[in-house]
């Protein structure tokens, strides 16, 4: 379905159109239209590399940075609370790398995303093409706070990850469909808390904010224990639901 | 595109299929073929309830339980870290009540799943229809481990919730793709070692196990602070993968 | 060397200075002066009550409470973080039910603590009696940030319960030795902030304030796992060093 | 009361015991018996320390060590979930460096610990009289459990830090006083389930096992956050009760 795939050879791995040609430190590699997941490539060179299906968590380590994106986890967190599935409409704010705006739109939602910085917008654009996801995912150079009285069409979830997320908040409740979530992922307590505030303020239902820590966990000859170096902070998801 | 639609009023809440009718003390609902989320149907004595799309954390609460079902976040964790989406083969151990396997068919993967009780198998199957998922979930009744031999396929995603995990992750490179992941729930350290040292015999990689804890936030006039009633402990969720 | 014991039979537990008389359901006990741990009494209905000395962690259940008292595990983070030992001199305000002054006193500490309320501090006064540490204990009945002036010695930690933490802490490096520590307990994150800013204003070293979670483990035939019943949020302890 | 002292000059620490002389990179330092915290005291080339008074936390710094000492955090909540106090006699098997035992004999404690290490004991006796408490630490060089018989005593705490502390819990009952408690540290699961075996096999009463997890506050311009490098696992603690 998807005409970008993971060449895969050792420790190197390449996300590609297909169609495409390129080349890399042990030969060139030219990747033909149709070829699929499970087949092989080899360089000009003759080293083979397998062809691999792209998974969400690779967006995380492929697509092309314009800042920290956000981390399978809270990927997970954002689809698990608010059930992001196929047929979704999404309304996103914060694009970044645009990990999560993908990730949405591998399941099934069709995502529209603001991203206030042009130079972001871009590389957010490259990367939706590079996910395989361009015709999912709209990004907008703009912002959204600004933009709302253009916005006439209703969500069903609506994903934030910017400094403004209180002031797009009070609108959540003309933005989204009957039981239609919001989430918001911010850093600081400060911020939360004016999330929170906005939140209560438009009435949304079943406002919760939670911080998520996780222990990796160690398993050796002595025997189990949590890692002595655990996942840090990353920030605070709050949701609530329209309704 | 789902069949299947959340009937509110006030704080009642019904997860019905459309064409059906059926008797709530406020009056009998008929639920017409074709009608739309947004859109509202009165009782026989009059009172209106409106109609909502069915969206994935609903069905924690509302599909007939055969055991404690996994909590959003944790379907939310099992998807971030494999990158379920559209398109996916899954092959699921450990059906019990199904929201697990209902939430990813909703993200456009096509699932496998086993329970080897039949009276848990058979509400699995009434689940997966009011999930509006039933063609994209097939329950098995059965115990997985046994079958493997019978199975052919290939697939991108081998989750697991049962006691024997440990048996079935031995034969996870035969069943999952190149690049393909594992994620197995489990809620003792013991059983979650075994896993582990299970995932490394067969040479996945980046196997890891993390404990998530979760703490949900009060915000109130005096102040800030984590609540003191937090989540508890769930399980261990052990990824690896096929590489 | 304490004056006070505990009377034990079965599960009623009596905190009782020797030289008493008092009456419970099992009859009336006289506990003479010189009576000691290991030994055992008789009500005059012939029930046998154990004698047992005082620990730190029964003062948490035994003396008579003002409010929330501060549990076992957070007083000994404060004396583990700051080191209160034999002969030291501590400034403590907010003295509350007084636990964590009397479990210093035990320590080996002399402690002078405020107290606004006149109520509390009289029932702080019959704790420390109650703790057998009257003679290390001074509760002195006012607000501590309106006495400073007329504190002219130097203390070697000092410990804060109190909403104006943060002013007395812009005095901490007149009130502390060199070396001296202060410790904060504060249960809002708006607070701590507070503490935190007004130590780094007056140049206190090693400032870090610490949220401590702890997770209960169940051990059962079925495996080891943390409790599905964890301990909630108390507070944030913030220490600062004086150097 | 201790005869040992710390030396400061901007970041140079060192622990001295009064009466000695000893070089350092800016002259040597000749420290006179009787001298004072709060005093200073210049080198033969004129760069001036001040005299500070040992506290519990310098210990971890300060001791020579001979493996990893437990940290201030845990010390505190080995005393305040067991109440060390004044007067109590404390066994203590697996010294280490020592910090342990030396907090709680600066809590007023006579502490009887062993080491099995001819020459980590050699070290512990060394760092007691650093910390100034040889008067009320034995160090006797051994194994506790080949010891039980030679002990009469009672004890009001047991503290265990080694990894036959299993077999010693069954011995808690004769070791400890009415009400005299046990507390075990040790890092994995497996040898927690142990003692946590042990202690109910010999009926010691609210027996708990704790895991602590302690996050880092950071409070900047930006607003207040849990640090993104957070302290990992130590170990976990259990408690018991010999009543």
């Amino acid at each position: 379905m998807s005409e970008t795939v993971l060449l895969v050879y050792e420790d190197r791995e390449y996300l590609v159109e297909t169609g495409e040609e390129f080349g890399t430190d042990l030969g060139v590699l030219s990747v033909p239209e149709g070829i699929e997941p499970g087949e092989s490539l080899e360089t000009h060179l003759g080293t083979e590399f397998h062809v691999r299906a792209l998974r969400g968590p690779d967006l995380f380590h492929h697509l092309e940075r314009t800042g920290a994106p956000m981390i399978p986890r809270d990927i997970g967190l954002v689809i698990g609370e608010t059930g992001v599935s196929q047929g979704d409409r999404i309304l996103d704010a914060g694009t970044g790398t645009g990990v999560l705006a993908a990730t949405m739109a591998r399941a099934g939602a069709s995502v529209l995303t603001y991203e206030r910085d042009p130079e972001f917008a871009a590389v957010a654009r490259e990367n939706m093409s590079l996910a395989g996801v361009s015709k999912s995912v709209t990004v907008r150079t703009g912002n959204l706070l600004e933009e709302l009285d253009s916005i006439e069409e209703r969500f069903d979830v609506l994903t934030l990850d910017t400094g403004d997320a209180p002031a797009i908040v009070e609108h959540a409740p003309e933005l989204l469909v009957d039981g239609g979530f919001v989430a918001v992922y911010s850093p600081f307590i400060e911020s939360t808390r004016a999330v929170v505030e906005a939140a209560r303020a438009v009435s949304l239902s079943d406002v919760r904010t939670r911080e998520t820590i996780q222990r990796e966990m160690d398993f050796d000859d002595r025997g189990s224990r949590p890692s002595t170096a655990p996942v840090g902070h990353t920030g605070y998801l709050t949701v609530g639901r329209n309704e």
